[in-house]
């Protein structure tokens, strides 16, 4: 298994995590701290720009892990659905982002059958695959945990998420993988064989927090990783078992953590990443 | 399919539902209004004694249809789990319940290693099947929303549950089976298949409610049926189709509908049973 302890490099950091800072400010801190890898998001480079985003990046040091993110393929509009994420493609592209991450969509507005919903995903993401390999950014389906399926996504667990790709993209291109959050995964009985089944070719990123008991809120309360239930060095031994040797991003929507110094907060990333992941 | 719109026989009121009101004046509300069975909770028997309970109903007519609730399993302490347990399914056999809801808890205090939680639950289950047969309350295994396996159940998928039945009833005693809630199963992928699956003898308790969107508590914000965006008839569809002729459960835990007066909610689940379930 990696030793992370002394090893910052596959560390990345999702801008979510301190929303507080500014992509600047976030960038600056890494950059201090030894951090080589931040996620941003669209609202990023709709805000500054893909220039100066990929400025800021480069000026600093600091690696483009991922970029959150496209999907929301259950819209009843297929074209414009389609649209918004050849857009965040063009986007990833643009900032020089090595992947990005796809959020399925929840329940349609248009049915309730979920069935519909996940065929929509699959036909759409199929057709969406072929503006990936265009534009050189795969496309990473992170399954959300099956609280997210009314709202969010109708994928819900690795295993839907190998299929579709296993569907869409047989051969293995690297540019269709799979996402493997620990909040959204844990729980699953059949996460240890599915980790398995992805390879390392599927399973492009890591990322991680942790489960608190009680949770409060369903978007905003998840832990920092050590402060809940996850076993999250179960799952990441797991990972690097299938030679997983990418990024393990840190993405926690939490009001806690927002509310503390960003500093403060980085540094525990740092401090727990070593020591509990 | 079954017809509910003018057959109030299947349909069942669990306690939790209508709390603002006392478990008499529940069986009174139901018996007014047609509704022929109840489920009560192991506080109303503690509080009240079992023979008071079982006269409560008998004077009213009303059947009781389940018990909530045993189980939480993974507690390290084995001993205390199965005496708690075996507790309950007196009670249970007592007032008269046909079977006893099964909770199987959540990770355990012990450990964080899921495998070991389940294992334990399965373990434990099985010595606690032997009880069940001698008290001739049948144990019915209530898979729990994922969003529960920190702190409730370590079960929670139909899948997982039914592994369990096979593991330790393989002859279908019918001692032992599963409760199909669709607020925990609705967004399963493999929910159909393992339906079918379980059938009828296995399949003993169809639970019903409904998702909403947003959820805003993850314990008190289920939603009343046609509230929310569960495909309730679809899921029904299904487990009719396996010949589930039993009760249909209305087991809704909502501050929302606490704050009604009771009547309102009873006559709310009447509409609601007969016209989207």
């Amino acid at each position: 298994m990696r030793n992370l302890a002394n090893n910052l490099q596959p560390l990345a950091i999702n801008a979510a995590t301190i929303k507080q800072w500014s992509l600047a400010q976030l960038l600056d801190g890494c950059a201090r701290r030894g951090v080589t890898a931040v996620t941003p998001w669209r609202h990023h480079v709709q805000e500054l720009g893909a220039a100066k985003v990929r400025r800021l990046f480069a000026d600093t040091g600091v690696r483009i892990s991922g970029y959150c993110r496209g999907g929301f393929l259950t819209n009843p509009d297929a074209q414009a659905a389609h649209d918004e994420n050849v857009e965040a493609l063009k986007e990833a592209a643009d900032v020089g982002a090595t992947s990005m991450a796809i959020v399925a969509g929840g329940v349609a507005s248009d049915t309730k059958d979920l069935s519909v919903a996940r065929q929509r995903v699959t036909e759409r993401l199929n057709k969406l695959f072929e503006q990936a390999k265009t534009y050189k950014v795969p496309l990473l389906i992170e399954p959300l945990h099956p609280m997210y399926a009314g709202d969010r996504s109708c994928v819900n667990t690795l295993s839907q998420a190998l299929d579709m790709c296993d569907a869409i993209d047989p051969e293995r291109s690297k540019y269709l993988g799979v996402i493997c959050d620990v909040y959204h995964c844990w729980w699953d009985p059949y996460l240890k064989a599915q980790i398995y089944r992805a390879g390392k070719d599927r399973l492009q990123a890591f990322h991680v927090c942790d489960w608190l008991v009680p949770t409060k809120d369903m978007l905003n309360d998840r832990g920092m990783m050590g402060d809940g239930v996850i076993d999250i060095r179960g799952i990441r031994h797991w990972v690097d078992e299938i030679g997983f040797d990418g990024i393990i991003e840190v993405e926690i929507f939490s009001e806690r953590l927002t509310a503390l110094p960003g500093e403060d907060v980085l540094a525990l990333c740092i401090e727990r990443y070593q020591t509990v992941v």
